[in-house]
């Protein structure tokens, strides 16, 4: 870790920081806030693509044939009547320091005393090869480890249109950037902001390979050679997130409480396993939220 | 087991039996429907005492500062939109019977593939004796075991109005009724409707007293010697419920998929453990109600 830690005096510390704006996140922040803990919580504007996207839901207990997206206003409404935010930031990692927990937002940091992770879960596959060199020329966050590029060459996978500010950003910095869009650049709404001097490949990302670290990116028609490569996808899976945390499979291991291996640190959702339901992921994020409050009252002691 | 089981050729054979109608309950109920599972519930027609009594809920997601009432007639709207019916009757018993369960409320036998517990939680705590006596004297259906009391001295206590029906109908076979009330006989809606031959007595069981059998009742201010002792309540206790359960303190033990350690035996809400809310409660019943469906969709195999 850096000297961003340093930063660490001037902040404040909140109860309870929730990472995730879908219902298993938003239903521990209405719980957390009703039992009167400061929380922050860490999301989209639009709460979750998911329920934007989904067409009709009839099994959401109490709202019988809606859309997603009414379903959105009512859990809107709600945190309006409780006056709870949400901050438009990605958090990208999360690290245990003993008494409390540093999430990361880019440069940013933020403090807390709890975690709830209610981030649920991507359905892209790893690249081969790409847990093998994570932290070893393979990144989550172009705008955290750019420095360490300067003048080097880097390829940015995108999942999508946000990552073209981060190629941008990038592109300052390094002596050479390709950019791999996963997603129609040409078709979809809010993509095709990229600089000039940045080589757009329309391929797919087959294989990373390197010796002790990255030195190739394997395309589906054509081989490069790099010295970085960034996967930005919408969320960063729970491992990489919170290094530390205990994986079963692809979910976060949890208790009957929904607790982690991590003292303090709770999840809830499609992150925690299947089913993946809306009911569910407000169920348990119900539960995370009053562990998390009854963890904090047992510190209090 | 008697010769009720003999009728069960005649009988239909559900997938899912739920037994009871809170949030739990109907959520299991509402995701099972979806599914395209036949399916009977069995609870109350104001579907749970304590969504009646809530004064206000406010962290049930999607639901801001609602009453109770408002939270039932919501569910009652999405059980209505799905065609789904609460069969107003208490279950007494469930009993294993291999490949299916049969569940007894009082004469009358039901048969289903699977079977999901959202039967809440009761606060009353046994009287002294109760567990020991169970069975030899202590029962909690009167109708079921009435035939045995022939003849004989009776007590009942009462939790609710409803347990004056069914001293009535003890009456008609025993020699001598005693009925103790533990609800105010004179202020409770509904109460009262009592045979002139039962004696009510305005006390409280302290403990319930025998050798191999049950053969007195201590009151707080008196004695009486009876050969059979009913405790009627609105729910048993789960172990009772389904003889062969495994039961963790006061609650049902449960995998994550909701599953007990019978197999096509599920459980939901407050019944599997604390804390005791309603989103809990409907989050653990989809869960349920799935785990049941792809039971029985791997039986088809
Ligand atoms: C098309 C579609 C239709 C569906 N229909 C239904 C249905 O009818 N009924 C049903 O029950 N379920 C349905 N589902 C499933 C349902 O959408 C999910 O189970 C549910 O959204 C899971 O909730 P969650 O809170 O765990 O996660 P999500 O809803 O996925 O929310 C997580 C959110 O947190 C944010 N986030 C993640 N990581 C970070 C980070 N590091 N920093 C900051 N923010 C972050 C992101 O904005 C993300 O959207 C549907 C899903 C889809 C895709
Ligand atoms: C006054 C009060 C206020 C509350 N306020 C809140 C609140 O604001 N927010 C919150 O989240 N929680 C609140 N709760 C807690 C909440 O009521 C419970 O957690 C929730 O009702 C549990 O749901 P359940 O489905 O597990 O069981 P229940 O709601 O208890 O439903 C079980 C029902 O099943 C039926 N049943 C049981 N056994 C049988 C049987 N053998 N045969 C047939 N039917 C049977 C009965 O009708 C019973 O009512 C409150 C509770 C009370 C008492």
């Amino acid at each position: 870790m850096d000297n961003r830690f340093k930063k660490r005096v001037m902040l404040m510390r909140y109860d309870i920081a929730i990472i995730g704006s879908g219902p298993a996140a938003l239903s521990a922040a209405i719980n957390a806030k009703i039992r009167n803990k400061s929380i922050i919580v860490f999301g989209s504007k639009n709460l979750s693509n998911k329920l934007v996207k989904a067409p009709v839901v009839d099994n959401y207990l109490g709202f019988s044939n809606v859309t997603g997206i009414e379903l959105m206003e009512s859990f809107k409404k709600h945190l309006d009547n409780l006056d709870i935010e949400i901050v438009n930031k990605k958090i990208n990692n999360v690290y245990a320091m003993g008494d409390y927990f540093a999430l990361m937002s880019g440069q940013e940091m933020f403090e807390a005393t709890t975690v709830i992770l209610g981030t649920g879960v991507e359905f892209t596959r790893a690249i081969e090869g790409e847990e093998t060199f994570l932290g070893r020329g393979v990144g989550y966050c172009a705008t955290c480890d750019a420095p360490l590029y300067k003048g080097k060459t880097v390829a940015i996978i995108g999942h999508t249109p946000d990552a073209e500010e981060e190629a941008n950003y990038i592109d300052e910095i390094a002596e050479k950037t390709y950019y791999i869009p996963v997603y129609d650049m040409e078709k979809t709404t809010g993509a095709g902001d990229i600089s000039e001097n940045i080589e757009v490949i329309s391929s797919k990302a087959v294989k990373i390979e390197g010796e002790t670290h990255v030195n190739k990116l394997v395309l589906k028609d054509r081989e490069i050679d790099v010295d970085g490569v960034f996967i930005l996808k919408d969320s960063v899976s729970p491992g990489v997130l919170v290094p530390g945390l205990e994986i079963e499979g692809a979910h976060i291991k949890v208790n009957r409480d929904m607790s982690t291996n991590i003292a303090g640190c709770f999840a809830a959702g499609d992150c925690t396993g299947k089913p993946y339901q809306f009911m569910k992921a407000a169920g348990e994020g119900q539960v995370a939220g009053l562990s998390a409050v009854s963890y904090l009252s047992k510190l209090d002691k």
